[in-house]
């Protein structure tokens, strides 16, 4: 199994900049790995002498040092059945949430030199594993989005004392940093919008009522057409996917005929909305009046393009790295949530 | 800048380990690390053992004697403008292209136990210091996926000595390995389904000039139009975005009124073409025919769903992650190359 790199030129070492600097193999070793205490002079002098030599730090042998990989897992856990539908994961990689989530934690990762590793979960067995991997030191902490139903990750990689940030809060309360969006908030600013539009016969395409922003988004719609003298406003369950919402629509439409206006609880199962809207005949917004939620690639991408509640999710990812960093730094530190605001992106559906 | 994790419970070590199998240390060592060569009956006494005392073998001690850190770059390397563009570098990473090619290597990488890790290349700065991190072993080989123009890359990675795999050919003649389509009979397939449906004045939306991708598809449809009779063919050189494909799509029917047939270079653009064709009220696939390129979900998401010519990405990049895991086994191996067959994807739009 092992095997190593052909024989190149001869590279610099640790001696070789020991010997530059005039100073012992052991202060050379405390600067290279960022020890502190170090006098800045002497930091100065071993830094023009690394810089002479040429002297690349051997990444493993720093890592025996400083125990930190200067990488962080990047974890998207997801129901079981997902990998069996679909042999390639193409679902949960080209939604554009993905997509989002990688752009957003790149902005502060890549000047810091930490890069996200890829990995994913998709069965009880794999999470299980993940963890016992990450325990190895592959990474210095994680970053988990988890789109699975009572996930258990958040509780495993806080009992094994794991540096780690959730982007949502966790299903069951647990001590553990999030970022999220006042999910009923936004929830609440799609009903009203429908509604000040002087829509009456609302319905809303849920979440999956397993997943927590499944459960705020329906809720926040149910409290705002209550609190405005509608408190039986119809919704059917989706899944977050753009066929879910087709079905969802043609499924509202076969049993609510006069529905005047729709909140999707996400983007895609809006465009699957507005897919069987027009094969219905049905003008948006005119005949029915479609809001989406997220404000992703598939909202601008849509016809006509679609009216949605935009989660900031490359600033929550942004901020997801950033709590990481400070976990990682201070491992003692509470566990800490910073939750977003929403806003209404108006377009055409609505 | 140094810290360590809290205290736990002790972690077993090496040490009990050997005691615990009644080996040395060395043999331990042998066997955690898979070096050849271990008697199976030894083997199984120290695995044994391994589990019995939950030893963990720590990673970064791990490599410094296997050299490997199980990890595989994947690099995507972009022109310098689309950082500027968008400071989350979201055009990047939610092209559907992006999740299709994670999806993939997955497949190969993930039983194997190997994890990519996310790199950007988005300056010529970011290329030549990605090539130095990459020298100091954060990864043990690189999946590059390149959309720079003249990308420098496969020959910095190919002096630098490290194994790399690149999605389609490289911009020059270089001894790198790459899997690719055969790009200009995919092209090919688009130009003869459009004649065949009798369209009779057919144009291409076509790819950047200076993307090989984009020549080859050019070339290819150039190729077809002339063997049938229409040497002349138009062709407006579009960016591979949404947007590029709407511009391009506005300026054929300005400058080209009577088109009646479209090849759009990939499948963004043609989702692009078929919405200015609706908003100039004409009518797909009656009017005008649209074939796009990629069968990526946007193909899916359009509006009528878009015939296209189908590129295996997820295969590609599987076939990508078995030579590389081949490459860094032998590293001293001539580059190979595997060209995937396109197949045609017939929908409603054309």
């Amino acid at each position: 199994m092992t095997s190593s790199r052909p024989a190149g030129p001869r590279q610099p070492t640790l001696e070789d900049v020991a010997r530059s600097a005039g100073v012992s193999r052991a202060t050379v070793s405390r600067v290279v790995n960022g020890t502190r205490n170090v006098d800045p002079e002497i930091q100065k002098i071993v830094q023009e002498a690394v810089a002479a030599t040429g002297y690349v730090p051997n990444r493993a042998a720093r890592s025996l040092v400083t125990r930190r990989t200067d990488s962080v897992a990047l974890v998207f856990s997801v129901p079981d059945h997902h990998a069996a539908d679909d042999p390639f994961l193409g679902q949960v990689f080209t939604d554009p949430f993905f997509g989002r989530i990688v752009g957003g934690l790149l902005t502060v990762l890549r000047p810091r030199g930490v890069h996200p590793v890829l990995m994913l979960a998709d069965s009880e067995e794999a999470r299980r594993g993940l963890v016992a991997g990450l325990r190895r030191e592959h990474t210095d902490g994680v970053v988990l989005v988890s789109i699975a139903p009572d996930d258990p990750l958040p509780v495993l990689l806080t009992e094994a004392g794991l540096p780690a940030v959730l982007f949502g809060r966790p299903p069951t309360r647990s001590p553990i940093s999030f970022v999220d969006v006042g999910q009923q908030a936004g929830a609440r600013l799609a009903a009203e919008h429908l509604l000040a539009r002087g829509c009456r016969r609302i319905a809303t395409i849920a979440g999956p009522s397993d997943s927590p922003a499944g459960r705020d988004r329906l809720a926040g719609f149910r409290e705002a057409m209550a609190a405005h003298g509608h408190p039986a406003a119809v919704s059917v369950e989706g899944d977050f996917t753009q066929e879910g919402g087709e079905r969802s629509m043609r499924r509202l439409l076969a049993e609510h005929p006069d529905t005047d206006g729709v909140f999707a609880a996400n983007d895609l199962m809006g465009q699957g909305a507005l897919h069987v809207l027009r094969d219905h005949g049905r003008r948006v917004p005119d005949d029915v009046a479609v809001v989406g939620f997220d404000d992703s690639s598939a909202a601008l991408a849509s016809r006509p393009p679609l009216t949605t509640v935009r989660q900031p999710v490359e600033d929550m990812a942004a901020e997801m790295a950033k709590l990481l960093m400070a976990l990682i730094d201070d491992p003692a530190q509470q566990s800490r949530s910073v939750i977003f605001k929403t806003t209404l992106v108006r377009r055409a559906s609505a």
